[in-house]
């Protein structure tokens, strides 16, 4: 793979971002930017560090530290993430409710063909040292991502896992990119891989202005209890958290969802009188 | 890959050993303990380690301590490898007369290949951190691997490099056993079938009923006409199509349509005088 650019496997890593959410140890951080600009990456965003800035970061950092420069803090995990179009939680444990679990390398190579074909961004979040991410952050993934290891041993830091990923977005974007430059050496490629799309794919914040619209409707109609809603909301947001939504289809549905509710409380002027 | 035996990939796993030459920082070999064990390797031969033991070995390799037991410490390289089929020495730079070269992932794939089909055993050699392998060790190796970085940036330090080396050793002992078991799933795994799910997926011709409950529902609710449909059934199919609902989600839309027809046509008995 020689003949692949080194400046442009860096061009398309940089949409794909990892999230670290409330990191305690700087050490972990600096450690971060080293794996990241190692394989090529280099936007990192940090949601509310417990020690944020840190001489570790610096010393772990080596080499690295011009990464520093284009850290963004950010208060809650969903300003990480809001232009996002496709991001994935790493969790080492299975949940409540199972979410679409990718291993670390169909997880890169999913990235980067949304990255290169499609232009769009990509978001990785790693969770607390101590205990990861939480269930309500795990939702608003649209995938699990987890590296197989040995489950007689445990669970890499996060350090580790960092490296990982990047290291398989890295290869995920060479082989990408070797594909591109040589279109015999293209493996099977299934029919929606293949597909060309009409409209641009929605991003996390406008999702985000989905799923209350969607429970607010059920709600409205007694579908669903706001005061004992159980796992609706967490399925609705696995359904269509995996489903990309265009905008058309956003549209069409938000759509939906409106006409229901004027029927509901009257605002819909259907000549009921005809039945 | 849930149906792949973890200690079966561990047993694999333990005839492909780490080698490190003239290691100086102990928290080195412990991280390489630690690397080695999250991926299922066991055996680590250490040639003429700088310091040896040292409780910085035993503090980085938590959780890995057993394997330090089993570590071989020997004089010369030549006895580190006298007993293995296949030597790769890891090399960054290239070397005065050019090698075979392979980077991590085709080696580790030769590598498994040879231990499952051919019973082999296999060595990687990692060189000192400051000045890696001399050319005269890496003229033992049959086979120089190499990591793909970021060429713009440099290196990988020794346990960082160990880290990858041991994940691809792994990702090719699944992806063998895998083809192992079920030769049919040698080709493209397609990102679904690789998922965990809780629920089955419902079957083409339960979607054959969902189809026309949604189109039925939205014209009873006038959001489709039936006489001029245009291309909403065709988007509900492609946006349904591509989800692959589950048995749970499916029963969950249809009862969600269920009752938008039951309160459209007034046999859903909610108290409308509250509004």
């Amino acid at each position: 793979m020689s003949h692949i650019d080194n400046a442009a496997v860096s061009a398309h890593l940089s949409h794909v971002r990892i999230v670290m959410v409330n990191t305690t140890l700087p050490a972990n951080i600096g450690s971060a930017l080293r794996a990241m600009k190692t394989m090529g990456l280099s936007k990192l965003v940090l949601v509310s560090p417990k020690t944020y800035p840190h001489p570790d970061i610096n010393a772990l950092a080596a080499g690295a530290t011009d990464l520093i420069d284009q850290i963004e803090i950010v208060e809650t995990l969903e300003d990480a993430i809001k232009d996002c179009h496709i991001v994935f939680g790493t969790s080492a444990r299975s949940r409540t409710i199972p979410w679409p679990l990718l291993d670390a390398r169909p997880a890169a190579e999913k990235s980067l063909k949304a990255v290169i074909d499609d232009k769009q961004q990509v978001a990785v979040i790693f969770g607390r040292e101590d205990r990861g991410l939480t269930n309500e952050e795990l939702a608003l993934a649209n995938f699990h991502v987890t590296i197989p290891v040995n489950t007689d041993y445990g669970v890499l830091n996060v350090a580790q896992a960092i490296q990982i990923i990047c290291y398989e977005m890295r290869m995920a974007a060479m082989d990408k990119m070797g594909k591109e430059v040589n279109p015999e050496a293209t493996m099977h490629v299934t029919e929606t891989e293949d597909m060309q799309w009409d409209e641009p794919l929605v991003t996390h914040e406008q999702m985000e202005q989905f799923y209350p619209h969607i429970e607010k409707m059920l709600a409205e109609i007694e579908f669903l209890d706001p005061k004992n809603p159980r796992l609706l909301p967490l399925r609705l947001r696995r359904l269509f958290g995996r489903i990309q939504l265009d905008r058309m289809e956003y549209h069409l549905l938000r759509g939906i969802f409106s006409r229901v509710q004027a029927l509901n409380n009257g605002t819909w002027k259907q000549s009921k009188s005809e039945k």
